[in-house]
């Protein structure tokens, strides 16, 4: 009999962790899409994907009465306990990362009305860098991993480092052409979106350390702050 | 034995209700001190104000910890097991919102440097406005008191009227002066980063009422998509 509760429990276990690399693939497919639909021009793509943040927004109510259950009912310990505990705190990032590509949808469709600014390369490579992260931090909480999660906090610089340098560039774009003022307001939104979205990744990661080491790196050093 | 075991559960619980409230007059003391330092161009307080998040991210730990041992030891049940989960979610909310008023402190910093491109006191009113929603979102979450929480989801709709106000504005600016392009761009920032934390204190106002009704409100009709 406790062999098959055992059993019940790894397979609760197990479904937390499902519904999280579930919406992590969502919200990385709603990150490609909201791209393509910059670069192209595709303003039914971008509808499209804005339509799509339900389902992470029901992956996250689904994922957190999981985790309520477990708690409730199993009284989980030590890792087990750090693991839902992280899965609850977690997902809210994810959850929070759908509501920003649908932001950055929003600009897409509104830069769509107008006529096009520039090729976006810039932004394309800062998005590829900040899925990237999101990629790598629930990767390293699937597996435990502490390393590849330290990994992704020196991964965040480098999305910082895009972000000024697009921030910079569109301010000249402004500065010399009165006229691309709105595109470009509208570009440099989104490169702050993407930055956010690094910024959740980061979260996660340090959440993953946490989890695996038990030691709260949180806070430590983030902010170049006296 | 038992009785004495209560009190001890008790002021364990009440411990956690202490850290998000005093988490939460931390953020409220450090937007007030962000919008004087914007207002009164005030460099030396809005550095103050950055190295003062180090206190709100040191009680987030604290919290983090509390619940865990009261997750691990105490093994709580129906509301209590809610409103561990919440405050465990809340104080990532209340964190990020520290987070973002380091950023605005920082764009506080910039504006300082230029000359004054206008007396902000719209953007003062829109701070005015997140303020109250932090302020009132955490009452709600103390109380247990849903309709306060209801009422906080309502004021989210001025705040984001007062940022599309003020970004239109802004854009006037730039487009009649480009000499303001930078510090407009600066001032958009700042505004939308109080949007984010009125967005932060609607995230808190509803986990209130998931922890109050049991019922999960979040994603329900907060986009007007089909």
């Amino acid at each position: 009999m406790k062999k098959h509760t055992d059993h019940e429990y790894e397979a609760e276990l197990r479904e937390v962790r499902e519904h999280v690399l579930l919406m992590g693939a969502r919200v990385e497919d709603m990150m490609r899409q909201a791209m393509l639909a910059l670069i192209n021009r595709d303003t039914v793509l971008a509808e499209r994907t804005i339509a799509e943040d339900n389902q992470v927004n029901r992956l996250e109510v689904e994922s957190d009465e999981l985790c309520l259950r477990i708690l409730a009912r199993r009284q989980p310990v030590a890792s087990d306990l750090r693991f839902i505990t992280i899965a609850l705190k977690l997902v809210t990032d994810l959850e929070r990362i759908g509501d920003v590509v649908v932001n950055i949808c929003e600009r897409v469709i509104e830069l769509n009305q107008e006529p096009p600014l520039r090729p976006y390369r810039s932004i394309q490579q800062m998005a590829e860098g900040a899925e990237g992260m999101v990629r790598e931090a629930l990767d390293a909480f699937v597996k435990g991993d502490a390393e590849r999660a330290h990994h992704v906090l020196g991964m965040d610089r480098n999305v910082d480092d895009d972000y000024s340098r697009i921030f910079r560039e569109l301010l000249t774009y402004m500065m010399e052409d009165p006229r691309t003022i709105f595109r470009a307001t509208r570009l440099q939104s989104i490169a702050k979106y993407l930055e956010r979205i690094a910024d959740h990744a980061t979260n996660i990661a340090e959440m993953v350390v946490f989890m695996v080491k038990g030691k709260d790196i949180r806070h430590q050093g983030r902010r170049g702050i006296a």
